[in-house]
């Protein structure tokens, strides 16, 4: 299985680059063909989000960085683009709008594949609207900067990569933590991941780690111990209540292992 | 010891006015003359700032609504306003900038009466900076929306009328868990309180509760569990790490017991 590279949005395209960097490592370390596909159907100027993409990773030695611009569901149920990806180390999912890469992918031969080759060892990487399309139920749109309250947040099926979670980008730069804590109390089983901006991070679900990368923070919301919410009983507008959320923030050199639900420091700064 | 009524600041002013009329309550309750003294330091339009409130509570049934627009060291160390807080129910600290209060009041012959007349019974209300200024350290400044870091939050001391918590307000409203968080970062053994703006708790050190009145949300950080930080460590400007951070959303119907560091649902809803 491969890794998923969740990525907060707004990555550093042009110093340092680590997050991008780490795209193309993990491309290099695959068994498979060392390309990068595009999938720009997040955003309504595909071509362009291919381009610049394709100039930035041909900048740090990739040779073959594929078009993937996919813009409707028929494109998605041609065999081309299944084809085209079978094989492939990497796809990176741009920015845009979450619910154009569901409404466009979501039950589609390309959705199916994807699902598949992840099995088989593609890696996958997603900025903003790219990352938050990974988990099972993903946030749409939501109220940030406003007390957390039933209504504070919209949610539908995402593309199921990531089973037990919720994850929401450009986290701490929009004030974003009031909805996540609407999604949780919900359903305080899932796992709610909220990564700022330049902030990335690398998900090995076969063995259940998750290590941050970038120049900034990932926030945990870890319901396993919550002991009460009012979700089921308040109505839409109501303020929220929920208790014993475990929050961790961490910077790059932390990581997070999903069966003990501990973070831990990792052995070295990368 | 009287409670302290601590407002996340824009508290209703025209509607239902549920934390004002609180106000009102405990000083209709109080032992002690039933006045309120509007302390308006923080403020540079202290005068102004008086009349509004005056109005306000006049309008709740209030008869005697005392000035104390205190703008000196050399008025804060003069035996008149000490005179005129002995035997009052309640202060009001208006918002504004909590510098002024401090600098102003800090260690003058008001602020020594004022922790003495608290202990004896009065009741100490405060919006805003009046708000952030009750804690033993308080919050200064701090960078909002942005990742924490340890350079987030610039704090300074209190009031000290509540120690071992540090008060933030105006809070999912202007995006501040990050500097909240930095601070507990630095001394895990305190309480991060956030308050939401026409939000208060009620607190009563003697009985060890704090009790939620408004419309939006108080947030509890509480870093008794804190397996670890970066806070020693990492420099001003590098992102903190924090883990195990215990977080409670209440909103009016809830509170927390200082004691047993859980929270309670109330009986009856007020």
């Amino acid at each position: 299985m491969g890794p998923l590279l969740i990525i907060g949005g707004n990555e550093d395209k042009t110093g340092e680059r680590v997050i991008l960097k780490r795209v193309v490592e993990l491309t290099q370390q695959s068994s498979r063909t060392p390309a990068i596909g595009v999938v720009t159907t997040a955003s309504r100027q595909g071509e362009s989000a291919y381009q610049r993409y394709h100039r930035i990773f041909a900048d740090l030695g990739v040779d073959q960085v594929l078009d993937f611009t996919l813009e409707s569901r028929k494109e998605a149920e041609a065999s081309a683009m299944v084809e085209r990806m079978v094989g492939t180390a990497t796809l990176f999912f741009s920015g845009g709008d979450q619910l154009r890469i569901t409404s466009v992918l979501g039950g589609t031969a390309f959705h199916q594949a994807l699902l598949q080759e992840h099995k088989r060892g593609l890696n996958i990487a997603g900025t903003s609207a790219g990352a938050s399309m990974m988990s099972d139920t993903m946030i749409v749109t939501g109220d940030a900067e406003e007390a957390p309250t039933k209504n504070t947040v919209h949610m539908a099926p995402g593309m199921g990569l990531w089973v037990g979670a919720v994850i929401d980008q450009h986290f701490s730069q929009r004030g974003r933590i009031g909805r996540l804590l609407s999604a949780l109390a919900q359903n305080p089983g899932i796992l709610g991941v909220g990564l700022d901006e330049d902030t990335a991070i690398e998900v090995r679900l076969d063995q259940g780690i998750v290590d941050v990368w970038g120049s900034r923070t990932v926030t945990l919301l870890d319901g396993r111990q919550v002991a009460c919410t009012n979700a089921s009983e308040s109505s839409a507008d109501r303020p929220l209540a929920i208790t014993g959320v475990t929050l961790h923030v961490l910077p790059q050199g932390y990581g997070f292992d999903l069966n003990t639900r501990r973070p831990y420091q990792r052995q070295r700064e990368d």
